[in-house]
């Protein structure tokens, strides 16, 4: 990672959460745990580190006020566990109040670009999509679900933005990069930004749960925010940061390319556990050091996969720690145990996924009419 | 003008047309006009002076082969004889055949990007601009009007195109910019290829007609038409250009800002005949001299009315010509008489566009029910 910028984009490692603090204004989460009576196992686990006016979301759930969470995804056919996280924290944070709107983006034309898949092929992807994140808790009565290709307030907000913005801002933000980069990242403005029209009640809070590396797309959707307040006045946006796990190969940034270091949530249960089988470890190189100075969980990848996903609870996830820090745990029961747990976990969630896929077309349809209705 | 660029945002100056054929390969419009059997004053006088591939325009209408023009305007409340003359050219391209379909593109949230008018007032403003191209003769049975607001296509294509472009590209073609007008250029290359896409009956030629200084736009569409040919079939787009008249006040370009050196459509015609009379023209310093030596109709705004818009034919714009330059047409009598056909022409077109609104509305109404059953 450059010192001056995050990469949104790439697949940038990222050490040292205390530095993002200091050095591009992101605030600890810390402060503000108190204020969750039931904190989410990210919360529980140090996963979500970071923040960005997290209060002004937390008084509107104590004021049973309205806000917003927005999130998205690009519909290229797999769900991984990086997706997952950004849907975990809004499955979360739309519990927490029934004042809380979930607007969830398809970027299908993000999707076209990207990976070359049609708008016709993303629709279909997309529906598994909206299923994923029903299994995962969505509440599907306080969401709204759009896809990017006909949302023309979102492109207006982007063409509108693209004036507000100078060449120089942008470099700052995210360096040097193709336009077409800087029209994405405008278009994620505009998807931001979107709940706040009077259409969907106007100005209100609106909650981005991120991974670490994504604070640059907040940062430009809270500096337009403040550049066309008096047009549309605005609050800006705030941000949950979650800390990024490490891949099977012990890489820093989930990635959808490597496919032999990270599964998804589509991928056949004994395909991941082997995938599981087959990952980095912490571990020493031989059973008796590992045993005489323990194993290294903080660098462990199997470990990751107990914290940020399959632990059954805190308790367990300390367990894991103390017990390969101490030396009595071994790599191989290790992830023996973590395997089971994944294969476990992924034979429920398709098979959940499976029975939702009418509520998943559901949400599309209602979604598009409450869309058309609200004036596109 | 720079030597490497033409600014199609700028008040620029273009004094050698003949300069733009050899370094940016726009086509001399010569060889192809004796295929035009009526040709228009645009022609005859030498105001479309250039031209690509035309010629692919020309043998549709020669095969009755259905080809698109497509042209817009920026709904800022005011229809200046710039915009005029690219209606004009919309307008007789279009009596050529009745295979011709105008697109028509109400750039609304350009209006509100450069001049701060909302959607809203932009929506009351295009009628008006409609019924402006109506009374110029536009066959409403044959064209399609949109706003910019509300085509996901064309904002699909821009977002398309931003990755297809290069930053070295577009630097190449419009010089080091702010990204917003980088981004008003691809949305206006999408524009320009969407009457190719397969709900209007797929790739087929398009026609543009622009003022030389809108160049740049050309050669963008051009470029993306190429490099997306294999995904969306693109004919290249053809384009019609035309020479910039003078202004009242001698500068080279029609400007909407300086309004004492331009009258508009919709202006009394008491203050834009008091205008013309105020014009600089090519005169001499005194009257004697002007009988002696003869005036410079080539470098008189005057003499560009009559050429560019007013003169009744073309032996008219002729007379005009050889008297001024003879000695025998003094500025006095010479304004008097532009004078008064500005004002007539006026008295006459916003008549004809009061009685053409109903006309206008229903057009909007019936191209925004095509557009959205053609499946936005």
């Amino acid at each position: 990672m450059d010192r001056e910028q995050l990469d949104p984009w790439g697949s940038s490692s990222i050490k040292d959460y205390a530095r993002l603090q200091t050095e591009f204004g992101i605030d600890s989460i810390e402060p503000l745990l108190p204020r969750f009576k039931k904190p989410s196992p990210h919360l529980s686990r140090g996963i979500d580190f970071g923040q960005r006016d997290l209060g002004r979301i937390l008084d509107a759930i104590d004021d049973s006020k309205p806000f917003a969470i927005m999130s998205g995804i690009k519909p290229t056919g797999v769900f991984h566990l990086g997706t997952k996280m950004t849907a975990d924290d809004m499955v979360y944070f739309q519990s927490l109040s029934k004042k809380a709107t979930v607007f969830y983006a398809i970027a299908d034309v993000e999707a076209y670009n990207d990976n070359g898949i049609t708008l016709n092929e993303s629709a279909k992807i997309a529906v598994q999509n909206v299923a994923d994140i029903l299994a995962l808790g969505l509440d599907p009565e306080r969401a709204i679900v759009y896809k990017q290709s006909e949302e023309m307030r979102v492109m207006r907000f982007a063409t509108i933005f693209s004036r507000g913005v100078t060449n120089n801002m942008l470099k700052a933000i995210y360096g040097d990069r193709p336009i077409g980069l800087y029209v994405s990242a405008l278009v994620q403005a505009g998807d931001i930004l979107m709940p706040e029209l009077p259409e969907f009640g106007g100005p209100k809070p609106v909650l981005v749960p991120v991974g670490a590396d994504q604070d640059p797309h907040i940062r430009l959707a809270r500096d337009m925010a403040a550049k066309y307040h008096d047009d549309f006045g605005f609050i800006p946006p705030s941000a949950v940061y979650h800390k990024l796990m490490l891949t099977l190969s012990g890489d820093s940034k989930m990635s959808k390319r490597n496919l032999s270091s990270s599964f998804t949530l589509d991928e056949s249960p004994a395909s991941a556990a082997k995938k599981v089988m087959s990952a980095l470890t912490g571990g020493r190189a031989t059973v008796e050091e590992q045993r005489r100075i323990g194993g290294q969980p903080d660098i462990c990848p199997v470990y990751d996969l107990y914290k940020f996903h399959f632990a059954t609870d805190d308790l367990h996830v300390k367990r894991v720690y103390d017990e390969c820090a101490g030396g009595v745990r071994m790599c191989g029961e290790c992830k023996s145990e973590a395997a089971g747990l994944v294969k476990k976990y992924l034979e429920q969630h398709q098979k959940k996924r499976e029975s939702l896929m009418p509520d998943a077309r559901e949400l599309l349809v209602r979604s598009k009419a409450y869309l058309a209705s609200a004036g596109n």
